[in-house]
């Protein structure tokens, strides 16, 4: 069987996105091969990634030097929310509840896989942290993510700044039926008057 | 949320491609915005599909004018297998069973969505059977790909030419328990002496 080299190129450049297997690739190949506006779409927006790079404040992406929450002027410069990644950042940023800054740590720490704090983006959090009242730990709520929000809870206290945590809880809308043993646990800890 | 333009442009290109929706376009260009390796592969994957056409004899893809199974002086030129879509055509290639050309039709017949006659590549069909021993109508085993095949073997045969079909029966590596009725029904119809 012969594939056209520029076919088996694409299929194998698909093939090395995140989930995406290599049936998945050759469907996709034969997509666009087949859908050339589509694959001319791609083609322009992967040419402008080329001008995305990374805030030189918080690791989120920016056009520039700095990044759209980093250069707002609106925004409260004492409270920073400390997340693993862009991913997370954006999720925050879609509840509109937070009016800070970020700092995007780039992963979390686990030693297993030879994660150490040398590998994240903390030093740069350190030298932000002149006129920063609080610094939200808002680390995936794993073991990992906990083990990185207390190794930077006790940091951070050395350096004179408060800490705090998103709660744990029942997510809205779940049902008290379906949520598992431990949320359940820490949702009624931290129960509220009402 | 103010996310970087050209996230928001890849994020969209992406979501065009079949099976990708908004959420996994959005973790894809992410992932791309981080892997500047990946995304350059891909970029210049989709450059190097410009160079793809169309097979002018056969419908097959073919970076010039002919495909390299219809340049191939080896194959049997009396035999052509008709199929729908370019995927057919290499799942047929993969079997290795089948040493002829191909044609391929862009489609099959679907008078419910318009498709009729005119809108497959049926004329180039008709104009290649000089020599042609035997057509398979390799059309997929569905109601558009039967009306498809019935449609072409009438026409066909009018030309004086042999058509065939692929036996319907039970997948190899497939358990009688499982198998659905009209399959099961077609394997005893079409049983073969031992």
């Amino acid at each position: 069987m012969r594939y056209p080299e520029s076919l088996l190129k694409l299929s194998r450049a698909l093939a090395r996105l995140p989930g995406v297997g290599p049936k998945t690739a050759q469907k996709l190949a034969l997509f666009l091969a087949f859908h050339k506006e589509e694959a001319e779409g791609l083609r322009e927006a992967l040419e402008g990634l080329k001008a995305l790079g990374v805030c030189q404040a918080c690791g989120n992406l920016a056009e520039g030097a700095l990044c759209p929450i980093c250069q707002d002027e609106g925004r409260d410069r004492r409270t920073i929310a400390v997340v693993e990644t862009v991913a997370d950042l954006y999720a925050l940023e879609r509840s509109g509840e937070f009016r800070g800054l970020y700092h995007v740590l780039g992963g979390a720490l686990n030693p297993l896989e030879g994660i150490g704090p040398q590998a994240l983006n903390l030093e740069g959090l350190f030298r932000r942290l002149q006129g920063v009242e609080e610094v939200v730990l808002a680390t995936s709520m794993t073991v990992e993510g906990e083990a990185t929000a207390l190794y930077l809870a006790e940091e951070l206290k050395k350096r004179g700044v408060r800490v705090s945590r998103p709660a744990y809880g029942l997510p809205v809308g779940g049902s008290l039926e379906y949520a598992d043993e431990v949320t359940l646990g820490k949702a009624l800890e931290g129960r509220r008057p009402l």
